[in-house]
């Protein structure tokens, strides 16, 4: 019950957060958009940054799911299954009105240098999508499609951090051209 | 007189804001950095958002003083000089513990969805970055040392988004890996 409760608040803030910014979503609109009664939240988390920690752990875990490769599972070329979770994402982006930005980057950026703890939480939600991709990769070398002298690892986190910084331009620039722009640069020339 | 006040106002608070967020830092906090009386603050600045586009004109001008390319101001090849740019740029993150990420960055993911006024001010300082990286692109160009088939501008924009997410990502990291990630990836692969 108390954990239904706890990752109750967490879905309800989610988005609140997502939008405005930790430190400017307080308490009691986090509790009254989670329909939870004033001064419940210490009962639920032992302190904002607990919270923190299982929302970062929330985002990584939607993010798993939506930018999965549901889309194009069935598709035996992990190449077209990475584009594929790329554009999937773009396209959500744009049907939002190029709002937001990414959540766990918008984290990183806000709370890096102000919790330790958040900062290696996010660390690791970012560290474990690059593994994805970095599989994704290997995959794609095994198959012919990518070149073998790239490595993965390296390879899955420049394109991590550039979708990152793309993602960041077009929360700027409210279009999705940087997106494209990230697809046109990782799959016309650092994947080839 | 109140001009240069507003400008120690600015320069005391940039160093604050860089470090905890737009938001989070208060009026109270910014005057007594700026050991100005307290209150005074609607005297020098219209509002809080007024304050913030002067803070985004202050850091545009900062970042191309700093990242100016005076290090290999000598040098002929545009290539190398945008190259030191970044490696300048990489040292200094280094020498500062890999603290704060971009100034420009870091309002960009906050206020872009909270002020349209100053998401525009982020959007032209951004594209005024851009602008300055595809000059020197095309310099190289000129000189026949990256292909004339990229695109400088498209080029300039994918570089600088990959150094927005590369030194988002360093912020998280707290190490300088990812900033040698985009430097072998941008002048190993892309611009060649």
């Amino acid at each position: 019950m108390k954990q239904n409760v706890a990752k109750n608040i967490i879905t309800a803030a989610a988005p609140l957060i997502y939008r405005q910014g930790f430190h400017r979503t307080g308490l009691k609109e986090i509790l009254d958009a989670a329909e939870v009664p004033k001064g419940s939240f210490y009962f639920y988390f032992k302190s904002k940054e607990d919270f923190g920690l299982a929302l970062i752990d929330h985002y990584a875990q939607a993010l798993s799911e939506n930018v999965s490769l549901k889309g194009a599972a069935g598709d035996a070329s992990a190449l077209r299954r990475l584009r594929k979770a790329f554009e999937t994402h773009r396209d959500i982006r744009a049907s939002e009105g190029c709002e937001g930005g990414c959540p766990l980057g918008n984290l990183a950026q806000e709370m890096s240098d102000l919790s330790a703890r958040m900062r290696e939480r996010l660390q690791q939600a970012l560290g474990s999508i690059g593994s994805g991709i970095a599989s994704l990769l290997r995959e794609a070398q095994g198959q012919g499609d990518i070149p073998k002298s790239l490595d993965p690892d390296q390879t899955a986190g420049f394109i991590l951090d550039a979708w990152e910084g793309a993602l960041l331009r077009m929360k700027t620039e409210k279009n999705v051209e940087p997106l494209d722009r990230f697809l046109d640069f990782v799959f016309g020339k650092i994947l080839t």
